[in-house]
């Protein structure tokens, strides 16, 4: 539905084209009220198929680029130039198409992992602050009321001191070999030149990592990890085990697969406090479970009247009208749009307690891949999160047992 | 998000403006998939009210209209007038309004119940017909994707021959006398001169009667009700239960009810059939549930790839994460949107067995409507959708009797 | 495990033999507690066969009788005879054995329905009565430490006024025609000269309505009912609707099956009242759900420390273990104990506000039953429990639509 | 309920008296199918408390015994001397005592942890082989029928080729201080010198992990653990988290905890295969839940007439009628009994593939838990259960560590 309105965001997408999945789901979620107009982009390598895609989008032929390159040298140039770039690309270009619209001072919005290793990471982090450029990272399920009703319930002191953590992203959707099918998605998430050899901790662990820290406001300080390859002949790791110690001393664990046969989703999450305790789960995202010491079960519904004003503000419809994933991704979209349009209009930051991941959420799991990969290389041995010096030679040991393991 | 594509189609609508949930719900499911635009309204009574909503929805001031009859006139004589009328203002005026915009051949979308009595739906669909129009009414529960899994199951025969039909929409929203608090929605709501007596019937009853029939496709053949009310001092029924006896001699039972104390949402359906039966409720929308003759449970997730084409045509995302109440509107606006466009451009009929509920639905739902009333009014005698001749003296009767119960 | 407790209550039993699965049941809750010893017996009509069970369960050979008056003339005459007799045959037979034991002061357990008339079901109340013996009915799902507690919370006040009652005993497991196939529960159950013909509210309807009735003490004023046969061909009703009017005006409803295709067993209660409602269904016994009036669900598990007298007296292991249907039996038979012991000792009566059912419970229900077919038969009209004067006219009236409806 | 049969077998029972709810639940599996006659006891400390126990038990007062020691070589000495061996004592007194009974050729049911070394613990198995006597540990969650319908899915093939495996056994019943109000159990499970530093590994963790031994049949080649303390000030570790790498290098995880806030009972285990994956928790005991490749849930209940022998030989009543916690107990002494009487009666052993757990999985689990302290002292190195040499250095290193972390 469009409207006249002139003063909507604008919005330039690259990637998200034919078969990507991800770009749709962003535009979904910048649609859902209706405050971007999607004016730019690059959607694919195909020069066709981008045309096409953009045709269909309503995006005009003169702002329909060849490459993303051309794409931010030109809106940098225009007046009424894009708002904010969505980088919806395979991991291995986030780092070169992010970097090119921060510098040119574009506000990003890039797919996690933000990039391969932390010190590109830290390159983006560092050019969205110095050129004053929002860099947005949708861990879109920190975005759902029922999550941030649980991060408002723990800063509150309802769970009393925190004591366990227990969270895991443990997907099926490819526990069989679908990269030798010709799976688009499959096949450059299993090349580990593109998602890296640690691919499900960059790709749905760091979902977790970040959900566990935006609820419980903690960080690892170190871990112990295990990568496995469920599916023989897999290129890249397919499944991984950690055990965590958060700030305050506080023990954890994430599981992070792609090969939880029969699990349809498979992100989940338990807090416990030494008051009680909460559960969140995907599958039913409008539920937030809390038990007490007793024992007692407490179970609230996204909608309640009682429930926190930052669930509340995210509430479309009502008590008992389920909302799901494109609405977390509106939510994400719609915080974003706040604060895009306070810096448009000079006016103070809305950035709140509970709001958008931003670049160094990013950095921060680029670093938790990086720690599970080396202590996994290390035996399991306990480490550190952001000490990881040479990547490269930690990628190297994995990738030697991994030829190893896996058999190839 | 908003497009330059010229083929958008063009909307209206009557009310929906400040308070009015149903509108804004209306504009989320038109604005999902980027196939509407909102081009002209009237959003309320209040004159100033209305040109402030229609401003924030970038609904151009010349296409602000000061009554939805200056607005059928004007739109019916513009070249690029309005498509489609979305008519969300409460039950008392939808026949007239709906009326205004049908007699000028533009289609209309008519909240549910159609009208307050058979005889003016009837006309309505009368209207729809001669004019070549399309009248549509968002039963949206229809358009969940495992709702029409649910469908195609039973015409696919996986149930067998169907043996019993049991459907609630029991919601706990106005459990307590929120009339008399100045809430808006309960206080016309429960206004017999607008809701009508058997509000809860309208309001929710038929919901659940338009799912039982869309699942199964059975009719009632006769019904035999009672009306309660819960709340003491309410000047409606609120809580209605309902013994059905199907086509094919199929029984069933319907409850509705506003006073369902706790109740989030309540609208749930069982049918059973001779080899199997099904479940689906709307709290967790994305799953189906089958038991077959032994007693084993299957559960379907949306987005499962063995799901019917019906199904598969309505995923956004896919297998994992959860759809709610805005997709399943905008999966009403999809089908309407194929068919308006079809029309506009002179193409066949996209109209599929599966397909968005029309005004012949809501007529049928009206017909509900009357022969609860009139079987309730005769102690719970047998009475035959349809067969209500007067009305009006069921009213009466259902009003005697609701000032004796009620204490009124 | 048997010990030397000399006093242990003795009991015998009637029926229960090969196939006859409550009889095992029987045993099983009186074993539980270890405070019955199985001392006589007439396991069956087939004397070898009787002989063969009674052997396997330890009763002596001049204990095994060839017929129930010959057991209950014999322990009569015994000082150290039965204290109770176990009356597990099916429903034809129950009214003549029942009063063999009356009427000579044995106390006795009778499966329901009671007996097949109200009439007869009178009559053994007033001989229970008379000879100062105790008649008990095991509708023990009200035995259920969550189900004590449901009532308990309800005579609290936690619902405040109730407002609505919604029960359903809706089993799948007479789907098909089992009947054809040898079934021996299933031949006597669908026999009408054995069950009667609204076997199914008798067998399963009695279980709902008992359950209501002991959670919200209330009594169904009248009813206006439909009895269904959903498998072709049955000689019986095998489903059932029925809109209740309890005291006090609150409505309800009730579902009775054997015929709910997929459906394991299906008991389940909803309460409503003015301030909660509350849920418990038999499938998840040691669970109990209540939902206050903003939509908040509590989960009450059996063994919480909160929990009231009434259920913690009933827990035997604890918080997190499960128990099920036959420590639900063996709760009925320890209450029972509990006043076979006081009455054998001459202590003061332990019958609480919330016990064991006795025969007027049986009595209730067998009226129910009545007023069920009588208002099928005069096509849904209301009807008065316990007004039913010539049951007779009535089964003929419910036997001569069978014939019609069932195309027998 | 008791009978006259012979040929029952004879029991004694060394602990489970006053306040101890192992003893009680014990005799409950016992009481069951009436299989057992308890003959002979030590029930605590105490003589008259003792006494008391045994007289309300129907132990006679010449077969009470002072000690366990005393009753060894009674019971030894008579004719009809016990058949086996109750020990239901806390850990540290489990091996002196079982060791009483089996070298005089008496079989025991020894309650988990088997001892606190798994020095002493493969005495016990030397020690029963040599006697010809069984030892029989009580894991009785391996004893629902729907975990041994897992076992067999697993050994059928049904999950294809196992992937990983994940169990918890994570109860929040001493998630606060509890052992400082006097509680009886919380007490001595947090005495080390009872209970063992890693108390909860031995109390919880032995049941997860010979859990997941029984339905995969894999062994844990190697651990790599951490030990928690989450309440502060407690003299052992409440808290585990394991990686394992099972045989055939399957990798997978073990959660145990006392102190997970809210929890009632938290006992869970999902298996994943290459072509399927199951689910089972113990607060829901009459389910079972496969998922398959493509995502869809299926789920089975106790009693359906599909299941494998195993489960079905385990169903006493049938579908739809929850069985729990006792029953698996039952379930236990059933098989147990099974085997004693072959042994009396000079038959063929009758231990199945899927039977009681004996001595071998307790030593197994006692490894377990050396193997997690040890692993666990030397930072999560990679340890090999049976492997470690001399525990008490480990424990030490843990006590040290404990000393730091918690405080003491």
């Amino acid at each position: 539905m469009s409207t006249q309105n002139a003063r909507r965001l604008s919005a330039g997408m690259v990637g998200g084209g034919i078969g990507a999945d991800i770009g749709k789901t962003h535009r979904f979620g910048m649609r859902m009220d209706d405050r971007y107009s999607l004016d730019a982009g690059v959607f694919g390598r195909d020069v066709e198929e981008s045309a096409g895609v953009a045709s269909s989008l309503g995006v005009a032929t003169e702002r329909t680029y060849a490459s993303y390159q051309e794409m931010a040298a030109a809106e940098a140039a225009r007046q009424d130039g894009i708002d904010v770039a969505i980088v919806a690309t395979p991991n291995d270009s986030h780092f070169e198409v992010a970097k090119a619209f921060l510098e040119r001072g574009i506000s990003v919005v890039c797919e996690k992992p933000l990039t391969r290793s932390s010190s590109t990471a830290r390159q983006l982090v560092d050019l969205a602050e110095r050129h004053d450029a929002i860099l947005a990272v949708p861990h879109c399920y920190s975005a759902y009321p029922m999550v941030r009703e649980a991060a408002r319930m723990v800063s509150d002191g309802r769970l009393g001191r925190l004591t366990f953590v227990d969270v895991e992203h443990a997907s099926g959707w490819a526990a069989t070999p679908l990269e030798l099918t010709g799976h688009k998605q499959a096949s450059w998430r299993t090349d580990p030149d593109v998602a890296g050899f640690p691919s499900v901790v960059g790709d749905l662990g760091t979902h977790g990592y970040h959900l566990a820290r935006y609820i419980t406001g903690l960080e690892a300080d170190r871990v112990s990890a295990q990568l496995h390859t469920l599916v023989p002949g897999r290129k890249v790791f397919d499944n991984a085990t950690v055990a965590l110690e958060f700030s305050e001393g506080v023990p954890g664990r994430l599981w992070a697969s792609m090969a939880a046969t029969g699990h349809n989703h498979g992100l989940r999450i338990r807090v416990f406090g030494d008051e009680g305790s909460l559960e969140w789960q995907h599958e039913d995202p409008h539920h937030l479970t809390f038990q007490d010491l007793e024992g007692t079960t407490t179970i609230f519904t996204h909608g309640l009247s009682s429930l926190s004003e930052d669930s509340a503000r995210l509430t479309r419809v009502g008590l008992g009208h389920p909302e799901g994933f494109l609405e977390a991704f509106g939510n994400f979209y719609r915080d974003l749009a706040d604060e895009l349009e306070a810096r448009r209009d000079a006016r103070p930051s809305t950035i709140r307690e509970l709001s958008f991941p931003t670049g160094i959420d990013g950095l921060i799991g680029v670093q938790f891949v990086e720690a599970v990969a080396a202590s996994h290389a290390a035996g399991s041995a306990w480490t550190v999160p952001g000490s990881v010096a040479d990547r490269d030679a930690e990628i190297a040991a994995a990738d030697a047992e991994l030829r190893e393991v896996g058999g190839n």
